[in-house]
Formats: structure tokens, sequence, C-alpha cells
């Protein structure tokens, strides 16, 4: 849990702009959840040991959240003036969930604690609740557009969650804990477990051996509950009649921490770790010249062009760090910045003191090396995209 | 914990600015906290019936995390490289603590959980120590003061958290629940538990009858702990001798959540709920006219004008509301924008229409009404300061 702070907090912008963007609302809900509510939907006893469970001081039960199906709707149905002029009702939170996995490994890939985004859809009836799926579905599409990562809807199985319809949002991977069938033909795609045991005919198109497998890592899961949990909790809204009428939900579930380990093993070379670029914690390192070297003063201008390039537009704000440990060799300190990920490194020696300046430039995504001048380097960094 | 979310996240900011201003560095430890930290404490049986406890699937026994001395304090021993050159270390989280309250209460002010700022320094000496644990006192002050909120530094008792030295923020306010003494002639304060009873005497400039009584809300505590977690937990560093020697700590809390219950309190009036401007959801709140009424051509000019004013400058993106339920009064709509605590508050009426367009402008802080051309308006809030 320690250091994808920054990460985290930038990804956690990115998934705001993507949710709000479709109407999402942001709220924050308890991660102690009463065992009542949980027994009212049944899945007290369905989650098994899977459910982290505590009594309080009077001995009264909980759970810590995995999920937030009751609690969300139990608060919209505390909404007793809800109307379906306000309809599509979206809710979301990116906080921290919790689950006893029999076997946690790959550090943040499969945690007991892990930050989750997760939002529930609430609408006036079933072509609505559709549509209101799908709009998610592309905002998850172009949330991982943005941030550079192939991502593969599949069918998915609906799992204790419930509900009629499912996909997941898979990153096929080598470390994949998932198995995968892609159509080579049309654009069929579906997790094994979903599809009857034997053949490679693709479901969908026909084509004889059509499916191939590959590996996946789940990064979000969206399922169209209908009026599962709304009926039993009571979320109802007044129709167009002014009668009260149960709400139809959906659910989706994107894994915050996991995108980001998952994006890392997908992007990251033998050579080096590889960021997202909207999730870099840094744009840009900048590498003074060794202490006590022949262009040791190109330091000062290595300090400078710093505090330029964090002013080359309000994108770069804050997306610049010096590497001040001049005792090590640039070589030493190149080594450093691949492990760490920057995707731009500016190396500032002898050609800083030439009349008219050049810098080494680093671009890790294309491991291509320039030499630019002050103003092409910030008219490169200008044009660089961050949240 | 539902609706705080917007201004929680501002706050965040706020503090993410104050504490890295001083060198803090952010992180993220886990909620699940491991019994054998707490009791190699000491603390799993100190903290009673407050410490939420679980076993997991193995029965193995956690806490949920209330503070976090015990955690930094290993993540910190395990980092078997630090040398004095890096200190002082400065780490802190914004996370979900959780506290088995016997009497939650007052919503945000007293719940089981809630989000706290919790910052560990770890220094070479105490006389290090003793200054960053005034350096973070200054930025404590700095930050209150950015919210507009009078806030008193007093002295106050170590609890269960243990140490030498301790400081309670506490703002002034009826509804608090902690006693204060404050002296009338010095700037002595001081919790009232940790006086002497009866004398109003003050025992700093021996002023007779000098100390006056109040009540106060806590908002942030500080503790200068020296060696008491890291000596058991085995906090060290390579000294300027190349000699390991134990870290002197401190810790420093805040209650963002209930910073945010406490300046509602403390801010609003029996008309409108106040934010501190900085964590105000919005900044502006623009009313187009009543539809069907005689200026109803003005409905265009405001929606305009909420695109204009959102573009007044970098610190308006995303800071102006169109209240566009015109189906309402100005009056009716007007006693809402109280009632969510805009700082500003445009009304578009006939006075749009005229050649010179003029907008009724309401400040809520001064509760003063100004006619403002939009050049006049746009100028007014590119100065206002936002996070």
């Amino acid at each position: 849990m320690y250091k994808h702070v920054i990460t985290a907090n930038l990804q956690v912008r990115v998934i705001d702009q993507e949710m709000q963007a479709i109407g999402g609302q942001k709220l924050d809900m308890p991660s102690l959840c009463s065992a009542h509510l949980w027994k009212t939907s049944e899945r007290w006893d369905l989650m098994g040991k899977e459910l982290f469970r505590l009594k309080d001081r009077h001995g009264a039960e909980y759970c810590l959240g995995p999920t937030h199906e009751e609690a969300v709707t139990t608060l919209v149905a505390h909404q007793t003036t809800l109307s379906y002029r306000q309809l599509p009702l979206l809710l979301y939170q990116v906080t921290r969930k919790f689950r006893d996995e029999p076997k946690p490994k790959f550090g943040l890939l499969r945690g007991r604690e892990f930050y989750m985004k997760d939002m529930y859809s609430f609408d006036a009836d079933e072509a609505a609740a559709r549509r209101t799926y799908d709009s998610v579905c592309r905002a998850y599409a172009a949330l991982f557009a943005r941030l550079g990562l192939r991502c593969v809807q599949v069918q998915a199985d609906t799992g204790n969650i419930g509900g009629k319809l499912s996909h997941e949002f898979q990153l096929p991977a080598d470390v994949g804990e998932d198995r995968l069938l892609v159509c080579g033909r049309c654009s069929f795609a579906a997790n094994v477990e979903t599809l009857p045991a034997g053949g490679a005919d693709c479901p969908r198109c026909g084509g004889a051996a059509a499916l191939a497998e590959s590996k996946g890592i789940e990064v979000g899961h969206t399922f169209y509950l209908g009026e599962k949990y709304s009926r039993v909790f009571g979320a109802a809204f007044s129709n167009a009649q002014n009668k009260p009428a149960v709400a139809q939900m959906g659910c989706y579930g994107l894994g915050v921490t996991r995108i980001l380990a998952a994006a890392v093993e997908v992007l990251s070379t033998e050579d080096g770790i590889r960021w997202p670029g909207l999730l870099a914690p840094y744009q840009v390192c900048v590498l003074p010249p060794k202490k006590g070297s022949k262009v040791d003063d190109a330091a000062a201008v290595a300090e400078e062009l710093v505090r330029a390039l964090g002013e080359a537009g309000p994108n770069m704000r804050g997306e610049v760090v010096l590497d001040d440990r001049t005792h090590m060799t640039i070589g030493k300190r190149l080594k450093d910045a691949a492990g760490l990920g920057y995707p731009y490194v500016v190396v500032v020696g002898g050609g800083a003191l030439e009349d008219t300046p050049r810098f080494e430039v680093i671009c890790q995504e294309t491991s291509e090396t320039t030499f630019l001048s002050k103003d092409a380097l910030l008219d490169l960094l200008g044009r660089v995209e961050t949240v």
C-alpha cells in the first residue's frame, strides 16, 4: 500500500473526469457496513470467508465493505422525493475495499485491502438502464485508451453480485490469472468460465476454431442488476404517472490499485519501469553534470532549466525533478531514472555551455535520444498531456 | 460520510500543499493493522474497547488502525540504509481511521470512521526533533489561517500515544467538548485537563485570575514522542560517525472530516451555511430569471455568463454553477443558494438586458450586494483564491 500514492492520486483524477463526463456524482460510503444490510440482501452468508467481519463494543455485527450495493441502495431508498426526471442517477466512490482473499499475491494485483472505484446506476426502466450500462462501458474504454492500455471487454459470469448481464475489462498479460477466448474473425471475446467446455468455434460468428486463448488481468467489471437490490431495499422513484416504481440498477467496478500494478506489468521492459504517461509521478527528470567534471559549470544551467520547464505550461507544474545527486555519474543516474520511469530525461552536459545551448533528451516511450534547444524542449513538454 | 467528498478533496489539497512545503512526503498505510505490531508497542491492551478488532480466515488478529505509529516506525525500521543526511524524514498520509467511540455524535464531529491526516517525523537528535515539531505547529497555524479559521494552540495531555510534549489545536466553539483556559495577559493557553484544579491564575505570567474558560473543538494534535516507538521497533539511522542511532520521533494529527464539520459549525449563520472560501464546493452560483417572467430573455445572457466566468482564470475552472431550475422564483433559489453556501451568487435579471449589462452580485462573507458589469465581475472572481 505504501508508495503508489502519487500515481494513484493521478489515476483518481482521470477516473473522476471520465465518470463525471457521463454524469457520475462522487460520494463516500462507510467501510464499516452493518450486518443488518448484508443479511437483508442475503449476502452475509453467501460471501463466506471472503467477508471480514467484526463486532463493535456493543456487540453489533459489521463487515468491512468489499462492495457497496447494500449501502448505496439504502441511501437512494431514503431519497423519498426522487422523480423519474432526476434519473439516471449515477453515484460513485473511490475508496478502500476489503476482501479476505485466500491467497493474496503479486503485491497490488491481488491484495486484501485495495482501492476500488465503484459506481451504481439507477434508471427508470430496463431500456434506460441498458443505455446507462453501455455508456459506462464506453467510459471505461475511453479511460483505458487515455492511459494507453490495450483492454478487451469480455462476457463474464455474474458471480455473487447477481444480475443478468456482465462484462469484464481485461488487460491481456502473461501474469494474468484469467483465461480469455477472443475470436479472430468477429469482435466476440469471453472469459473461459462463461463458455461450455470443448469447442473453439465462435458462438457468435460460428467461425470454426476461431477462438484463441490468452491470459488477462481483470481491471474492471460491469453488472446489469435489474431490481435485485432496489426491490429488497425499496429504492423507488415517482414515475411520469406520479406512481412509485422500483429503480433498475447497474454496478460498475474499476480496480484502482490493480490498474496501477497491471499497467506497470504490461508496459515495463527489462531496462526499466514504465507508467502510463498520464500517471507518471513526474514527467521530466533533469540531470546536471557530475561534480568536478569538465562541464561542471552546466549545473547552473540545469537549475535554471528546471525552473523554465516547470513553467512550460500549466501541464508541467510540479512535474519536473532535478536529480542533484551530483556525486554520482550521469550513467548511474540514468539507470535510476529508467528504474523510476520518468517519461522524459534531460541530460545537461557540455552542449548546454555552447553559444546555442543543446540538451540531450531521452524519450522513454520511443527510446529515442534527440538534441534539442531550450525552446524546442519547452515546446515539446508544453504539449504533454497531464492531469 | 456521504456528501462531504468535494470539500474533503479540496481540504486534502490544501493540507498536501502545507505538509509538502515543510518537506512532508505522502504515502498510504493499511487500515488492517497486524495485532503483532500493536502487542509489540503494548497498545493492544492499552487501547481497550476503542480499538476495532477482527480476525482473518486463518485466525490471525488485526485491528483497524486508529493511528499508525506502529506501522510507520516498522516501515522506517526496514530502511536499513537510512543516513543522518536524509533526516528529518516526514511521512504523512490522509486516510480513514477507525475508533470505536462509546458515543459517536454530531455527525462528522465525532464518528467511528473518519479521515485523518497523520504525519510522523524522524530526526537525528532531540534538538532537531523539536525544530521539526515547531515547524509542523507553524504549518498547522498557516493551514488554519488559509482556511480563515481562528485556532488556538494549547498545552495538552499526551494520552495513550505517549511522549513528553503535546499540543492541541482547538477551534473555539460553543458546541466544543473540550474546556480550554486562555490567559488574557500572555499567550498561555491550555486544555483544562492539563492544569491542577482550582486556580484561575496564569501559570506562565502569574497574572491573578487571568485565565478565562472557553469551549473548543479539537481539530489537531501534536506529540513529541522521543524514542518511545523508534526504540521498540528499531527505527535507526547511521549517524555522522557511521554508527547506528535511534531516531527521535514526533507525530501530528489533523481531523480532516472534523475540520469540515467544525468550520461549518463556527462560520455558519442562521441564514445559511458557510464554508471556508477555499473549501466551498463551488465558488459561484448564477441564477437566470424565472421562466415566463418579463426578463425571460436574460436566460441566454446567464448561460453565456457561466461560460465566461468559468474562464475568468484558471482559479475558476469547474467553480461556476448555473441554477437552471427556472420554474422556481429567484427568491426561492436564493434561499437554496444560502443553504448550500456558495461564496458568490450572481442574479441575472433585467439589468442584464440593458445596453451596459449589470449583474446583481451577493458576496456571502460580507452579506453585501453590488451591481457589477461583466468585466468588473470577471476581475473580482479572477482574484478569488481556489485550490
